[in-house]
């Protein structure tokens, strides 16, 4: 048997590990991976760290751990992968099983035959057709060559004034490393009515935004950017349908397409959306050509739906289960959940499976417990507050999805994957309660929040909990006219209610000290509905059902509590 | 229907959250707990922080996150559950169904009636049958009277010298706390041949033991207390096999029993071990009569066996599935992995599932992966190393466990736990390579550590990944004749591995870049079996993998490399 020969298109994250892993597992095999970029195999999610600051030198997102540089001569030699850089591939004949590629600085094509290929092509940023999106000063989060040039510029002092088109993660986090090491002064527009948009509900996104806006980034919602606009051939202001904002520099980071040309060209089957269709095994249409990373579309484990998941860490786990299919080892890919995290200055968000939204347009009959318990023992020094919110089905109780939002420790983190492990396997409300989380008071809580989050659906699903929305109490808040029929009870300790008391005077907001409810329960009047009050929300569940039991079931609860209101409305808030 | 009467025996965890669940799903019952202590419902697991000043009130253990104070008033008026402080069960009639109750301060007796039963008994710390155990000065940490009357002794100045007995979490723990704020003198003795016995393998306790001695915890293995000296009353130090400890304070750690007597007198079904026989449902062997928390055995979900899990997460969880079944709701407690985590000092360990010597033991064809990674991305500032071990059974590709140190952040907990919900759910190697872990640079890495660890194992079933112990390396390092037949190869840096080089000499330790392996290899000599050396395992096994193609197949990897031996041997390492 003749040598098998293995390429590998696209070097990033898929590529480079399908092709260690090809070599390691097929000793025979000749494997070639080409990339029409100079730089590969760096930590594209490092680079708004790089631009902020916290990595000082590019060369560390594109080095190993043991500082080596992942460059063409590392593969070559340490890997034994034959690499070739700045090498487009142009063509896929299927037929003669060869791919055309073009060496980029000689201009030269020739063919490279393969017996199996692999396409990991990656995503290409979303550049919007406006006017002066091709501007000097305009840049995607692409590749590490722009992350360098919007680093020279801002090093050079060229920047003073930043726009960030995108509420994305990627927008997130480059507002968050321009305004924070480099003190520019940072606009963030995102078209629809939130951040975070489809990711996160409402509650969470309105959260992160509000920490966007304390770090001094402006923020403004349903205001896309409809001109860029331009003097001497450089951005100068991105113009909206209500303002304009100067700018020297604006970053577009509005979303990102999976690079399929090459595969739709060839035939293979690619989804409307444009990401290459896959099974399980990562193979394509065509049983020789396998697909990984960005560039492919893969199951939702709950939704059942194909999403493009453009994650490193999918691409490494999708890159690994190709290679071992094109070495003829039969492992699988079933699919993801969506996991994702950011970082925005001192607030961690991260989410897993469908928001309630999702949930609710993919036609379950879906519903939310929110909470907002310590990210470890009460007792414990130094412990924060988690906002979590479990979004599940009411007829099957199976668990949807997860978000939350806490400090920039990994409690959150380690929340969202043990979350994200248990809806991947199908979990109901039931075993997700019996989750088993490691307990120690520096780390955890006898009753941990993803327990306790199960907990309350349970409650909510058995009709033992009802609850009103954040947003309905906020709207109250805002004008508690709009509802003469609610009276606030604020179950707290008295130095917690008064002042809200004296604000809103007695007939809107009452205070009672929950450990009082039982002997002056007779007190709260009748003809209202009683809006329950608490820090986190589980006083004010037991108020409710203490309540419920004395036959005053005209009540509601205020779910996650004033912790949650705090996060949301600190504006509402002041003063008080 | 007259009112239906649940009795709840124990006021510490399980039984409180029972009570308080029963009281909101039967609003007509009547519920009584009853606890032969005078404080109830404290976070027991929080002791050692109270006696080492992290918590400067013991009160804080058994108040609320919103600082209200569980004591029998709390309950009964906040609760509405009858609370029966200093009040001890007696004896159980399940002919009459009442429970027999001691008031235990005018020994006056009653007996209360039942509808349904929870023993909530707990369990009791095990007082070793030595001279001098009843001495002043001896204490266990079984309550918060206990933790009360050693801090005030500490304070009060008369403790220079203490000695723990027990290498288990609270053991630890506890040598942490006389040792860190106070600066008292610890000894702490383990009769078995390492730290944390049966829970974790003998490197991790290694691992731990080394940073108890490097924060002046004197610890002593395979030495049991056999005496405590006493004078005037008071205990004044502690004789071993090998020597007498001086100490003012002995700590007695030495393990837990469930509280059952009460369960076994009334003729239900017990274990050998003495935890009490329960279904799903939380239901003894009378199905009126239920059990949870530290008193009961739970099953084991991947060795199948009964065990007690001592935890205060579990105690709640029990507690709550026991009470909906009271109530007629039919959820259930499947069992656990004995999910585990412990600080001690500036490192954090934890567990899940089996170790590899108990996995041996039950007759798995068990095998573990090592690993060293970094807990989030290799270029985000501020990352730390892991250490994790991943147990697997060859045969079936199951994971049996997870064990792993790091620093004393949320990393490792969170790696543990979603580690701990895919072993409960019997996941795979290939499943495991596959948990899908959020994933962004400040908090995780493209391929996580957890994915890394299956990755590994699956190397190690498919034959491609051969290793040694690290007890095997260090066999060697303490007397390299031993093994004539090795040859290390250190395939770091240079710098790293120089020092070595010089130290053992080229013909025991030689130097040869990971990097120029591919045109180097031929320089090894040939009749050694290469040991394969670099800092976290990663690079030794491409090396290894490497070395294979080109037909040496004499090589064997060191897993998880030289940060896993700076770890368990630093004196060994000590001036290189």
């Amino acid at each position: 048997m003749s040598m098998e020969k293995v390429v590998i298109v696209g070097g990033v994250a898929a590529g480079p590990k399908a092709a260690c892993r090809v070599r390691r597992l097929m000793p025979d095999a000749e494997v070639t991976m080409i990339d029409q970029d100079s730089l590969i195999s760096y930590g594209g999610c490092g680079i708004p760290y790089y631009v902020g600051g916290d990595v000082a030198d590019e060369k560390e997102l594109r080095s190993t751990s043991f500082h080596m540089l992942r460059d063409e001569r590392f593969f070559t030699e340490a890997k034994g992968v034959t690499t070739l850089t700045s090498t487009r591939a142009v063509a896929i004949d299927r037929r003669h099983q060869v791919v055309e590629v073009e060496d980029m600085a000689s201009g030269e094509r020739r063919d490279i035959p393969y017996d199996k290929l692999l396409l990991a092509t990656g995503s290409r940023a979303v550049v919007l057709p406006i006017a002066g999106a091709d501007a000097a000063g305009v840049f995607t989060v692409s590749d590490l060559h722009k992350a360098i040039a919007i680093k020279e510029m801002i090093a050079r002092g060229e920047v003073s004034r930043a726009v960030v088109i995108g509420g994305g993660a990627i927008g997130i986090e480059m507002a968050e490393a321009l305004t924070d090491l480099w003190g520019v002064e940072t606009a963030l527009l995102e078209f629809q009515n939130q951040l975070l948009p489809r990711v996160v509900d409402w509650p969470f996104a309105t959260i992160l935004e509000n920490q966007l806006r304390e770090h001094s980034v402006a923020v403004y919602l349903n205001e896309g950017a409809e001109e860029i606009e331009v003097a001497d051939g450089r951005a100068v202001a991105v113009r909206t349908s209500r303002r304009t904002l100067p700018a020297d520099l604006v970053i577009m980071a509005a979303g990102i397409r999976p690079r399929s040309r090459l595969a739709a060209e060839a035939g293979l089957l690619v989804s409307p959306a444009g990401g290459i269709l896959v099974n399980e095994r990562m193979q394509t249409s065509d049983p020789r050509i396998f697909a990984a990373g960005d560039c492919v579309e893969i199951a939702h484990l709950v939704s059942g739906r194909r999403f493009v998941a453009p994650f490193g860490s999918m691409a490494n786990k999708e890159g690994r289960v190709a290679a071992d299919n094109i070495a003829g080892i039969p492992s699988r890919f079933a699919g993801g959940v969506g996991s994702f995290i950011v970082k925005a200055f001192d607030l961690a968000l991260g989410c897993a499976g469908l928001s309630l939204a999702s949930a609710l347009q993919e036609g379950f009959d879906a519903d939310a417990s929110l909470s907002s318990p310590a990210d470890r023992a009460h007792f414990y020094p130094g412990h924060g507050i988690l906002c979590l919110q479990l979004v599940f089905d009411r007829r099957s109780r199976r668990v949807l999805g997860i978000q939350g939002t806490g400090p920039v420790n990994d409690a959150l983190a380690g929340r969202i994957d043990a979350a994200a492990v248990a809806i991947s396997a199908g979990a109901t409300i039931d075993s997700f309660g019996n989750i088993e989380m490691a307990y120690s008071p520096p780390f955890s809580s006898a009753i941990d929040p993803l327990n306790a989050a199960a907990y309350i659906a349970d409650n909510l699903c058995a009709g033992l909990m009802r609850q009103i929305t954040v947003a309905e109490f906020l709207a109250w808040g805002a004008e508690p006219a709009s509802r003469p029929d609610w009276l606030v009870v604020d179950v707290r300790h008295p130095n917690e209610s008064q002042p809200f008391a004296e604000r809103f005077g007695p007939s809107l907001w009452y205070p009672l000290p929950y450990d009082q409810i039982r002997r002056r329960h007779e007190e709260l009047p009748v003809g209202k509905t009683l809006i329950i009050v608490c820090n986190a929300g589980s006083r004010s569940f037991e108020v409710q059902v203490a309540l419920d039991q004395f036959g005053r079931r005209d009540n509601l609860v205020l779910p996650g509590g004033m912790y949650v209101i705090h996060r949301l409305a600190p504006a509402w808030l002041a003063g008080l």
